[in-house]
């Protein structure tokens, strides 16, 4: 692969990063010196109307031609593509890349102009628990477990499906957590995200029973002021769970609403729904499961107690004792939408524009399985779990070869919406497709990580979070099969653009075959059993993110691939790195053309950072050669 | 190219063509025999959430397995494609094609349950008509050209770039088109559009200096009414032409605001621009030009005056005596867009609302000069002119191979939003890309094609205006450069789905070089000038459509393409049409698998019912060959 065109939306490219509305600011697009290109022009599409601005030669160095022109933000989210012209004709240069035809503008890049996430989430390393499952203080002895609940002992396997999944109690409790931050920290991450913490009648508890305090089995209010204070004494921050589109059925919004047809609370659910006939009462759930009643978001009633009230529940626990840093949004993806009802960008909004007036840092994160593409750029979520653009694609590259019971092309029965899976069988990804996780190599993966990406802003995209799985998922580590992919895996976690969540028991190499499966209880007292190794890898990783500006804030450009390599750059003013991922030995990557540091013709040679390969050594043409061996993950500083 | 799985929104594939919110409706996908396919999921996402519903096997013809899947219409517009796995593993089959990596949900195909468009416009066989180049009536003579006018003589050559543009003055009328409905009926039309007819100061008219009388120059609302009941009498229909997006700077709307900054109809316009410093008024303006004063949406007195009243202007033309059967909207793509306004979909919505509330059958049609595929499925516009999708493809596909004066691959100055070229140098497109058509194979052209028309539903793709060119753009003619190459662009302007429009002229050859230049008085005249194999042509092509029902209502089916050739087919439960377009000579075309009528495995072989090939034959094999001359245009029934 020659070196292409390139523009992204990073601040090398689009040194303004928080544009406002009206605002002027410069595009640059870089041009590898040689590439038949002898104009350049920047399309817009300002009120709805095609314009052109021809661009100017801003510089050259050793290996490219940098073009630039100015871009109005003319619009809240500014669309503009490059039009790139040869001896032969043009083509256009999208976020999707270079394309020969013409084409809608749904791969345009998009200045944004809405108020910017906060500026810690850009360098973000979070740390996802699911609290019953992390870790018991020693008070959680002395708690009676409630009546729903199967009290497990710590060792208990957990049943990833049947009627007890939800039932098997194991205690894991906050001040657990607080005790078990230095782990945390020898890992790397600085950002704690806590999946619900409210009481409720499951392990999970996304069937909310209240949202009013901390659930006292976790070791409520004052157990979270502990926790939150520990964090931030770190210098850290912390995320909490909110179910934004049901509530439990033990809530008590819906238990009047369903015992008085009168009662305020009423249109805060829906209703209007047809008795099966067995004399239940009737209403909207989640994918019908009647314990989690569906919440209607065009009850003004519902967004006052949600929202917008002094006291609302997303304002109380941003606030101090408990200074929540921010909120990760359960389904936010089924939110507000429902037949005709179609609430879901008002209802982001509204909850964004509440969190910024809590606290003008917080972050709101949108769950999102499938294609968030339409639900982000709207001033609503600073981004979205990007299962489809991220997580999918990484795991069917790197899935491991063996062949499941049941692993058929050709899947059984799947007409379930999120089909239960047994540890046997297909591996299952998040999205619910028949016959699971499939192998794929590296073209259709990036194919497909691209064309999700280059729907949304580089803002966007680079604030949703990139994870390898989560307590709704497989453990990655069943997904790859073994050590060294899982590795891989956590390399390009650690340096894509996008937030890294790590799944807590990921770096022990914790295994489980779907969700629920996952919930694996932390293995604390049995050191034995931990994979020493892949923490290692994670540490060393989540580092070398830490340790390297452009790993966070630079450009992405891909440079090679082939069916079981990929190879990028990740680069910024403060530097340039060089990524390799292979998922199996082949023949080594030649690449020529490649800028170093500074932009120099001629820099210094690269340095391997992670992996342990060889310093990279220029050829005399300037050729480097990438080493063929693998599974492996390397890194380059150039 | 061997057949392909296959499916569209056509009845063939969605009986149910006009779904109810909350029906569960059957679609079709069809799996040509030996296709390695042994299992096929519908895909939905109802509430935002994916679902997979297995489809079962409907039955099996001579060629093709038809699997059958239930599609609940769970949202106003419901996605779904399909999931076809075989051996090797799975495909997705969505309006873009069949695709072998994960992707994101914009190419869905789409249920719509908005109320559909008018049933007659599916078979709307469509003139436009610029009234003052059309025809005057002995009535012209009489009257008085106007202050801002230049009079020409209907022979005086149109000056298509300069400031005379906008007021030469032939002094076309309404009584003229009336007399001249014979040479319509000749042509085979049956809807007569009729750019802006309300008084101006302008020839075109589209800076309006008021909306409540037809203008006197053009005969006034008797002339309107007497042009109306001829239209009837023959069983057409007639549009009109409104400008939502901006006025005129004569409209007493625009008067009264800019001279009274307390007037009611100040806020129907943008007032809060910087001046220039030269002292004239400051307000918006379409791209900037100061005599189209840019409307307000935000203004709920502009939707009372324009739309919701009962007098309002968008009704009164609607209803009896005149009883116009809709409105093409100019400049939809601008209308409500300014900076952080967005009213675009909510003015559309309102506008068909108030159209319905009018006349049941009325239809609002969106004039979007580049990507409208955003602004239609949103209960707003029935269609809109598709430029994009169609026009522009079959453009750079047809073009003349002559390289005019800078007709260079590197442009000129393009900086401007709308560059006004005179006839000389490159061919314009309308969407204003620097250096204007350039010649691209049909691979390029169909992939354009597909990626539009893969944005928005079935529904909306039929119902949008297919068209060669119109008073805003070139003339096909002088695109293409001869008449063999004008009949194969009006060939698929027959023969694809959307509604053909021919702009008044094109039918006799006449030239153009930009859209003011091909504004050309029709010349009655000098029938000695006109094409008229070209008319023979339009007039065969449109019968075509007329008596071919799946020419209206078929599906559309790509079995070949090279870069100079494209075949396709059109099938309906009535029957099949092949379709064969050449724009050079080239190697006959072999294709095997083809269905027959009624899907027997053998049928009838096909009659050639345009273009003068031999009947089809089919080989043993069940083959066919279709001819390698060229250029040429072919049409068979199967």
């Amino acid at each position: 692969m020659s070196l292409l065109p390139h523009h992204d939306g990073s601040a090398l490219y689009v040194p303004e990063q928080e544009p406002a509305l009206g605002q002027r600011v410069p595009v640059f697009v870089r041009v590898p010196e040689g590439t038949d290109v002898r104009q350049v022009h920047v399309r817009t599409t300002g009120d709805g109307e095609p314009r052109f601005v021809e661009a100017t030669v801003d510089r050259r160095d050793g290996h490219d031609v940098w073009w630039r022109a100015d871009v109005e933000v003319r619009n809240p989210v500014s669309n503009y593509r490059f039009m790139l012209t040869g001896t032969t004709g043009y083509r256009w240069l999208n976020a999707a890349g270079q394309i020969d035809h013409d084409v809608p503008d749904h791969g345009d890049f998009k200045l944004v102009s809405h108020a910017p996430p906060p500026a810690w989430a850009r360098d973000a390393l979070i740390y996802q628990i699911f609290p019953d499952r992390f870790a018991r203080s020693a008070d959680a002895d002395g708690r009676t477990p409630p009546d729903w609940a199967i009290p497990c002992d710590w060792d208990t396997p957990v049943i990833g499906r049947g009627p007890e999944t939800p039932r098997q109690f194991y205690g894991g409790d906050l001040d657990g957590i607080t005790e078990r931050l230095d782990h945390l920290d020898r890992l790397g991450v600085n950002t704690v995200y806590l999946t619900p913490i409210f009481p409720a009648r499951s392990n999970h508890r996304y069937d909310a029973a209240g949202f009013d305090t901390v659930d006292p089995l976790l070791g409520g209010d004052a157990a979270l002021v502990r926790l939150a204070d520990a964090v931030r004494a770190r210098g850290w921050r912390l995320l909490g769970d909110i179910t934004s589109n049901h509530t439990g059925d033990a809530h008590e919004w819906f238990t009047r609403a369903l015992a008085d047809v009168d009662a305020p609370e009423r249109e805060l659910y829906y209703f209007d729904v047809t008795t099966g006939g067995d004399g239940e009462p009737a209403y909207e759930s989640w994918n019908g499961v009647r314990s989690l009643p569906k919440l209607n978001w065009g009850s003004a009633e519902l967004r006052r107690r949600f929202a917008t009230a002094p006291d609302s529940l997303l304002r109380r626990w941003l606030r101090p004792p408990y200074g929540l840093d921010g909120w990760r949004v359960d389904v936010a993806n089924m939110t507000g939408r429902r037949g005709a009802d179609a609430y879901t960008h008002e209802v982001a909004r509204l909850l964004r524009e509440v969190v910024a007036q809590t606290r003008a840092d917080g972050l709101l994160l949108a769950e999102h399985g499938h294609d968030h593409t339409g639900d982000l750029d709207s001033d609503g979520w600073h981004g979205t779990m990007n299962y489809v653009g991220f997580t999918d694609p990484v795991w069917s590259w790197l899935r491991h070869e063996n062949s499941a019971p049941g692993d058929a092309a050709v899947p059984g029965d799947a007409s379930a919406p999120r089909p239960a899976w047994g540890g046997d069988g297909p591996v299952p990804n998040f999205l619910g497709t028949p016959g699971g996780v499939r192998r794929r190599d590296a073209h259709a993966v990036l194919a497909t990580m691209n064309s999700f990406r280059s729907l949304i802003s580089w803002r966007s995209y680079t604030h949703s979070w990139q994870l390898l799985g989560s307590h709704d998922s497989a453990r990655v580590r069943t997904v790859v099969g073994d050590a060294a992919r899982q590795e891989v895996a956590a390399g390009l976690l650690a340096t894509m653009p996008g937030t890294p969540v790590v799944f807590a028991g990921d770096e022990l190499g914790l295994t489980g075959g779907n969700g629920e499966d996952s919930r694996t209880p932390m293995p604390w007292h049995r050191p034995q059993t931990w994979d020493v190794g892949t923490f290692a890898a994670y540490r060393a990783l989540l580092a070398l993110r830490r340790d390297i500006p452009a790993l966070r804030h630079g450009g992405l450009r891909w440079v090679h691939v082939d069916a079981d390599t990929l190879v990028f750059l990740r680069e910024a003013t403060t530097g340039t790195v060089l990524v390799l991922a292979r998922r199996a030995a082949g023949p080594p990557v030649r690449l020529t053309g490649l800028p170093s540091a500074g932009g120099a013709a001629s820099g210094p040679d690269g340095e391997n950072v992670h992996g342990g390969a060889p310093a990279l050594r220029r050829a005399a043409d300037g050729g480097i050669t990438l080493p063929g061996d693998g599974p492996t993950f390397q890194v380059w500083q150039l």
